[in-house]
């Protein structure tokens, strides 16, 4: 008998520990959802003290109870999200209050089994087509609770209306306490401890931004690691790259909520502009699209054959330094984001570029891998082809007509790396891409080390995608009105 | 005057036709839409009987309230969705309720004030804790709505209990109101024109297979196409292949919330086992993961410089015959899904087998493109490190020990066509993988066509992928009983 309650005191004990360790992680997760819920434990006595005090109950009477329930239904998580429901749902009872008077108006005047059907029918076209307005993709975006409120409100109003007299006033009074409920709630979510939706799309961008710069070093790292690779599952959870790449590709929904919400807050900033969040969804889909890079890229470490380690080890050094820059690029974004100012555009593409003719001479270096011009027919058709395509960026730049000469000698692995050195003079950052597919097409020209030339490539194209992210951040520092980049910070 | 007036009715009317076209077009894309509007439209009509009709009124009263208010929150676009809302909403209630009367009947024997102090303090910490439980992902996932109603209704019964006596009765009267309400979405929602989000999320994981399968096909058509590529933008939104894949890429959050609102779906079927929705979100992941390969595929098409035409042409034939097989393979599983028959995974593995063998010759047959076994030593580095991978292998599955010889002759690009032609007699599925791998370290061994290296190899990487999307579809197959492979169908 001892023994049994022994047993099940232990029980009760390990629940306990267990239940404690699971509320202990979901607050140390993040400490502002403690925060957050004892904001609604005050807000909610708050609302109850209309109920509970004898002066403020006699202004409200039974009406406080939507006050109540305002407040379980409106204060969220972020201000932004409180703002757009408590504004949502003033002006869906708005709306829905003045409509549902309109038509009492009409039905009044007849006789009452013609008032019920009027009711009925009323009730069943409103009914119908607020939710089919919920079907639009814009209605449904912004306004999905307002209508819902709408449809409530007016059903409850036309409703009542048909056995109470004093509709007017019970809604007017209504009316006031969701308003009271409401301002509770903006009151508790703006100013007391408020979390801003922008805040966190903000630092989401910044964490996707540095988890990418993590992700792309430890990829090239592993590549070249001494560790034999371990045959792991390709979706394992545990593995640290599939989580910094899964968050970023998975982060879409999540992004345009934030985005969404922040819309809503208002947003002190110097110029008194609007904040550009949908420019953070751009940043966040170029992202995406460079994370698909990274993928690939790990696909690179797990396919059964690889090419010999004693071959990998020749441009070790030159695709390490590559992985590096990118990820420094990546980090140098994260931070112009996180501290509001511009990046020098100069510096980050000079030095890729020296990483991308680095890895290119190194491939060069390797004459038993470099095949050159030995097939002079084959290199006729690459010159031929490589001539077309700089008519065609001609054609569509205009910038590069200069280095058209220079460029296809490039192409056919020709040119001479004190030639390539010259090249970071061109500057303009919008030749980058362009010049990076070109070193890809050379750097590639080689035989033995097959399947370390689609790593290559694919290295080279995710240089070709960090463009797009440049340049999108790039945009948004414009829009935010981001700091001026300080000549302090830049590389002479 | 009569010009204005002309002015003005014009553009009413086109206003009229522009609105007529957005409800038009929300309407057709998806029929289902106004039969679903329709019947929200009915079931508040319904509802509004009870507040209507007299006799219907004399039993419920002013609670007919809480029907229409549940009516209109509950009924959701699918049955899956509205019996999750319906069945938290009960279930928040009852709880809800259970625990106010607890509270009230230690509240009511004490004083007023100490009563009006005991309620204020249960509201703020039931509150808290409440919301604080909403953080738990378990909660939040399942019974996010259910713990929101706990609060809403637990509020409102402590806070009324302080003015009103008969509480009991009230909210015994309302609870009966909400069962009513609840009733009614249930009927509408699971008997008249049901929808499904099971079925929603059977037919969208064809829809992706498919998408897929076209996809793979015009990426690959597109690649050796005789039209000259355009530099179309990287995210073009008119583009019918980023469509395509865009589709598919986006649909893990729509895909989880179908999976969560089916498995609170009734699901008639053969054996009355679950059906297995958890299996339809694994197919998903791996559907996302080939997703990814096909836009690094298609980043092949996008590079500014590409392997010259005339020899991209050499490869044409077998590269479409390939895309068409793994085209076929997808269109195949998504006709086992949508059929709920089991495929035949011989024929798969076999053509696509076929496929890649005859890449692997077309490589081959082209000496001025293929390097053989020229550089000796590299060779033997390649062949140390092939049967190094066999023993790895041959740990790992102990399949693959009798071909080991042979498949290092693979990896060597010795093999000949004949000895290959035996492979497909091993028969088994699960050694796909390894053999796709050493056939695209075989294929990758040429050296001018090194963009189309990459083309290549990423081709059979998605080969290496679909395996994955085999496995898991064979699997849903298993889970969900699906007829067996008939005989019939077989190619013998």
């Amino acid at each position: 008998m001892k023994k049994q309650m022994n047993d099940f005191v232990e029980k009760v004990i390990t629940f306990l520990g267990f239940l404690w360790r699971a509320v202990w992680k979901v607050g140390r997760e993040d400490p502002r959802r403690v925060i957050h819920s004892l904001k609604v434990g005050t807000a909610l006595t708050l609302v109850s003290l209309l109920y509970l005090m004898e002066p403020l109950f006699k202004g409200t009477g039974e009406n406080a109870m939507w006050a109540v329930m305002t407040v379980v239904v409106v204060l969220e998580f972020t201000a932004g999200a409180t703002l757009s429901k408590g504004l949502n749902r003033g002006l869906g009872t708005l709306l829905a209050g003045s409509l549902a008077f309109f038509i009492e108006y009409i039905s009044d005047a007849s006789g009452s089994i013609f008032q019920a059907v009027f009711v009925g029918a009323a009730v069943f076209l409103i009914g119908s087509a607020a939710t089919y307005m919920r079907f639009f993709p814009l209605i449904k975006k912004n306004y999905d609770y307002g209508v819902l409120i709408f449809l409530l409100t007016f059903n409850l109003i036309t409703v009542s209306s048909y056995r109470v007299e004093n509709v007017l006033k019970i809604a007017r009074d209504r009316f006031y306490t969701i308003v009271i409920g409401c301002g509770i709630c903006l009151l508790m979510s703006l100013l007391v401890f408020p979390n801003w939706s922008g805040e966190d799309l903000h630092n989401s961008t910044i964490f996707k931004l540095e988890s990418l710069a993590q992700c792309v070093e430890s990829c090239v790292n592993e590549y070249f690691g001494t560790a034999e690779l371990e045959a792991t599952k390709y979706n394992s959870s545990e593995d640290p790259i599939y989580e910094g790449y899964k968050t970023v590709l998975d982060s879409k929904s999540i992004d345009e909520t934030l985005a969404l919400q922040a819309s809503w807050e208002p947003r002190y900033s110097r110029c008194c502009h609007r904040y550009p969040w949908q420019q953070y969804i751009k940043v966040g889909a170029t992202l995406r699209q460079f994370g698909y890079s990274v993928v690939a890229l790990r696909g690179c470490l797990q396919t059964e054959i690889q090419t010999p380690r004693p071959i990998r080890a020749l441009f070790k050094d030159s695709c390490i330094r590559l992985g590096k820059e990118v990820s420094k690029v990546l980090k140098e974004l994260s931070d112009s984001i996180r501290n509001n100012h511009h990046f020098s555009p100069g510096v980050l593409s000079d030095q890729i570029q020296e990483a991308l003719q680095d890895l290119n001479s190194a491939i060069k270096s390797q004459p038993r891998l470099f095949l050159g011009s030995k097939y002079s027919q084959t290199a006729k058709i690459v010159q031929e082809s490589a001539v077309h395509l700089e008519e065609k960026h001609e054609g569509d730049s205009g910038v590069l007509s200069p280095s058209t000469e220079a460029n296809s000698a490039t192409v056919l692995g020709l040119k001479t790396r004190s030639t390539s050195g010259e090249q970071p003079k061109e500057g303009e950052q919008k030749v980058l891409r362009p010049q990076l597919s070109k070193i890809a097409s050379t750097s590639l020209e080689f035989s033995e080390a097959l399947p370390f030339a689609a790593f290559a490539s694919l290295l080279v194209e995710m240089v070709a995608k960090l463009d797009h992210v440049i340049e999108e951040v790039e945009e948004l520092g414009r829009m935010a009105h981001f700091k001026e980049f300080r000549d302090g910070d830049e590389i002479v």
